[in-house]
C-alpha cells in the first residue's frame, strides 16, 4: 500500500549541511527512503527526506542539532520490525538508522547487568553473554534492536516470568530534543532519586527523545530448561489451565496458546506436524527438582482441562526448533495467502477476562473472511489476531477494521487495553483515548514540555 | 528541632471557603497542624496552615481547585511515617490527610489484583487478604499508606524477589493541578499504550498531583515459607555469601544484613538475645521442595564464607517475632541513645560493590562519635546507616552530614544512587543533582508544565 502523496523537495542547505557532517553515512536512494518508509503490516510506505546512519551519541546530538534549528522531523529507526508503524516518518524529515551503533559497551556479570548501544540487537547480545551464564529474557519473536524495543515497550514470550522493557531497563541514555544528553538512572538495582525517567522514555516510541544507549538487567541462564507443547480439545481449556498454574503459583517462564488455524500456519511454515487444534506451549525454568514440581503440577492441571499428552523437549536443539516456529508464526500466519500483508491485534485483559475474551473474537473470525489465526503470551492476558490481508482489498480492509475495533471495544469493557506489547504508533490513536480518556492530555502536555516543536517522531501515539 | 520561621496568619477568606466546603475535616489546631508539620527524622518542624482530611477523590479535586485559586500550596500526608521529611509542608499551605481515605475497593483475586484508596494501610490491606490466598510484598518496615509508598517509590525487605512500589503499581488515580482525575493504566498486567504516566507519579512524592486510588498486584502466598538468622565473623562474609546466592538463581524472598551495632540494638529493644556479630535475616519462599534446594544452597555458600549455623524458624509466630524485630530496627537503633532523634542514609550501589561500600562506611564510622548502626537489604545493594543524633547538638549534625556526605559520595563513584527508597524529600535535593546531572533539569520541564504555579508539595526533590 503505497499511497504517499508527492511532496516537497527538502531544502538543499539542510542536506549540504546533513552531508558535511555525515559523508556517505548520508543516504538519499530511493532504495534506501524506501526501506525507511516501509513497515511489516499494513501502514501505507511514507519516505523520508533523507537518511543518516549514526555511529554515536555525538552524531545524533549533532543530527538533532541539524534537524531542530531547520525544523526538520527526525525519526529513530533500529531493526524495522515494528507492526504499528512506530517508526514510518509521517511526516517526512530523517530517518537516523542506529543499526550500525551496535556495540556491547560494558557486561556487568557481577551484578546481573550491561550497557549496550540502541543498535545492538538481541540475538547479537544473548550470543555475546552466551560464556557469561546470564542471559537477557526480553523476546518479541523478532531479532529487533534493544533501543527499538526500548521505545516501543517491547515484551513477548517471557514476560510472564520476566516483566517487559519497562522492568528489563536500568538506565538510558538519551539525546533530548534540545540536543543534550542525558542519562536517566545509576546502574543501581533500584532507586527512589527524583521522576523515573527511564520509564517515561520507555514506550515513548522516539517522540521524546532519541535513546542511544540501554542498561539491561540480565538474568542467570536456568540450571534446568525443559519445553513442551500439549493440544487441548477447547480454547477454554487450555487457558483455563494456565490460569489455574499461575494461581497456584507455578513460574512459568513462557506459555503460549496457537490455535488451530496459527498452528495449521506453522505446521505449514516451519514443517512441522502438530494436531491442529487449539495447542500450548510451555517453557519451565529453575533447578531440576523446581522444575520437575511445575511439570506435574502443570501436566496434572492439563489433565483436568482438556489437555492432551505433553510432547517434552530438555535437549536444546529441539527447544530451538519448537521456539524458532513460535517466533516465525507471524510471517506464517501472514503466508496462509500468497501476496498477503499482516495486520496483528493485540488486546491485553485481565487475566479471569481471557477465557470470555478470545472465545467472543474467534466467534467473531467465523464470519470473517480474511484469514486469520490467534496466538497469544496468555500468562499475560495478551494475545494477537493475525490477519492475511490483500493489500489491494478495500473490502478486506474493511472486514479487518471491523474485527480489530470489536475486539479492542471488548478488550476496554474488560478493563484491558488495546495494546500490550506492540504501541500505539499510526494506528491505534483513537483508541488510546478511547483507553485512557484525560490521561492522554497529560501525555500531550508532557511531549509539548519537552519537544515543543514536535519534530521527535511527530505523528506517533498522538497528535497535538 | 523546631526551628519553623513565624510566618503571615493565612488569608481568612481562604479558610472560610475550605470551612463551608469541609466543615469539621478542617482543622487549625496547634497539635493537628504539628501533628502535620513533623516527621521521623532530624528535620525542622514546619507548620501547614492548615489540615484537611480528605474522604474522596471528589473532596481532593475541590481541595485541589480551592488551593490552586488562591495559590496556596498543598501537601498530602498518609502515616506520617516517610523518613526524608517528604510530607513537611516547607512552604505553608494545606496539608490534605488522606488517612481517612483507607477503603479496599476491589480484590481481584483471580488477576491477583486490587485497588485500593491511597491512606489504606499495607498492614490492613494483607489482614484483608488474608482468606484470598494472595498477598501484597511490599513493605518497608513501617506501616505506611499504600499513597505514600507510591509516592516515595517504597521498597523495603521483599524487594530483592517482588520488586518495589515501581513494579507494584498496576495503575493510579491521580488528581492533577489542573483539578481533573486522570487514571494512568488500565487493569491489564502490561501495556504499551502512550506513555508510562503510572511510573511517572510513583516516587514523584506529591509534586505532580494528589494520588486518590492505587491499583496494585498481588501474589499468592507461598506454599512453604522459612526463615532463618545465621551470624557471621566477618561482613565481607556475609555479604559475600548474599552475592553467591544470587548468582547461584537462589530467588531469595528477603535477605537483610545487620552488623553488630545494630544486633545490639534490636536485642535491647525486642528483647532477643542473638549473638552481637553482623547477622543476616533470610527468607525463603516456594514449595517444599523448592525451599528446600534453596536452603541447602545458601547454607553451603554461608558456611564457605565464614557463617555460623542457622537458627530455623518455619512457625509463623517465631517468623512474626524475627520480622517484627527487623522491622523496629530504626526505632531501635534511635533507641540506643535516650532522646535522640535518626538520620537514616539510604545509598544502594550495583551489588559487586556492596561489600566495599559498606566496609569503607563501616571504618568511617569507627572515627563518629554518634552512635551508628548499619542495617540492609544486602541482596538489592541498598542499605542505611541509622544515627542516633542529640537534636541538640550542632556538633552531631556536623558529624553525620560529614559521614553521609563521604557516603553518598562514595555510592556515586561506584555508579550507585543516594536513595534506593526513602526519596528525595528535603535532604538530598543537592545529590540528586550530583547524579544524574542534566536529567534534573528534565524532571523541571516536567513540574513546570504539569504543575505551572509550583504548589504541589513545592521544594521537595527540587527547587524550581
Amino acid at each position: 500500500m503505497d499511497t504517499a502523496l508527492p511532496r516537497a523537495a527538502p531544502d538543499p542547505a539542510f542536506l549540504d549541511r546533513l552531508r558535511a557532517r555525515f559523508g556517505e553515512r548520508l543516504h538519499l536512494t530511493d532504495a534506501m527512503l524506501r526501506q525507511h518508509g516501509s513497515n511489516e503490516a499494513h501502514f501505507d510506505v511514507v519516505l523520508p527526506d533523507a537518511v543518516v546512519f549514526a555511529h554515536s551519541t555525538e552524531d545524533v546530538v549533532d543530527l538533532v542539532n541539524l534537524c531542530v534549528a531547520a525544523d526538520v522531523p527526525i525519526v529513530p529507526f533500529g531493526a524495522g520490525t515494528s507492526i504499528e508503524g512506530n517508526a514510518v516518518p509521517v511526516r517526512g524529515g530523517v530517518s537516523v538508522n542506529l543499526g550500525e551503533m551496535n556495540q556491547i559497551v560494558a557486561v556487568n556479570a557481577e551484578d546481573f547487568d550491561c550497557t549496550v548501544q540502541a543498535g545492538c540487537r538481541r540475538e547479537q547480545l544473548n550470543e555475546h553473554l552466551r560464556d557469561t551464564g546470564l542471559f537477557f529474557p526480553i523476546d518479541p519473536g523478532a531479532n529487533a534492536t534493544i533501543g527499538g524495543m526500548a521505545s516501543t515497550r517491547a515484551s513477548g514470550t517471557n514476560a510472564v516470568r520476566y516483566g517487559t522493557m519497562r522492568e528489563a531497563v536500568l538506565s538510558l541514555k538519551v539525546v533530548t530534543p534540545d540536543g543534550r544528553v542525558v542519562t536517566t538512572a545509576r546502574r543501581a538495582r533500584k532507586s527512589a532519586a527524583g521522576y523515573d525517567l527511564t520509564r517515561l522514555y520507555v514506550g515513548s516510541e522516539g517522540t521524546l527523545g532519541i535513546i542511544t544507549e540501554v542498561t539491561l538487567r540480565l538474568h542467570p541462564i536456568p540450571e534446568t530448561i525443559s519445553s513442551a507443547v500439549c493440544g487441548f480439545d477447547s480454547l477454554e481449556g487450555a487457558i483455563t489451565t494456565v490460569v489455574q498454574s499461575i494461581q497456584a503459583g507455578v513460574p512459568l517462564a513462557r506459555v503460549e496458546i496457537l490455535d488451530d488455524m496459527q498452528i495449521r500456519a506453522v505446521n505449514a511454515w516451519s514443517k512441522l506436524a502438530l494436531p491442529e487444534v487449539t495447542t500450548l506451549f510451555f517453557e519451565f525454568h529453575g533447578s531440576p527438582g523446581g522444575v520437575a514440581e511445575q511439570v506435574e503440577m502443570v501436566g496434572m492441571l492439563a489433565a483436568e482441562n482438556g489437555g492432551g499428552d505433553f510432547a517434552w523437549s530438555n535437549l536444546p536443539e529441539e527447544r530451538g526448533r519448537l521456539w524458532k516456529a513460535r517466533h516465525e508464526a507471524y510471517y506464517a500466519a501472514v503466508a496462509l495467502r500468497p501476496g498477503a500483508v499482516g495486520w496483528a491485534t493485540d488486546v491485553c485483559v485481565p487475566i479471569s477476562r481471557l477465557p470470555e475474551c478470545i472465545t467472543a473474537t474467534k466467534a467473531d473470525l467465523a464470519t470473517c473472511s480474511v484469514p486469520a489465526t490467534i496466538l497469544g503470551h496468555v500468562g499475560d492476558g495478551n494475545f494477537h489476531v493475525i490477519f492475511a490481508m490483500d493489500p489491494q482489498s478495500k473490502a478486506d480492509l474493511a472486514e479487518v477494521e471491523g474485527v480489530n475495533a470489536r475486539l479492542v471495544a471488548r478488550a476496554l469493557a474488560m478493563d484491558g487495553t488495546c495494546t500490550g506489547e506492540h504501541g500505539i504508533g499510526i494506528g491505534k490513536q483513537h483508541w488510546l483515548v478511547e483507553e485512557l480518556g484525560d490521561a492522554v492530555d497529560v501525555m500531550r502536555t508532557l511531549k509539548r514540555a519537552l519537544d515543543p516543536k514536535d519534530l521527535f517522531n511527530p505523528g506517533k501515539i498522538f497528535s497535538l
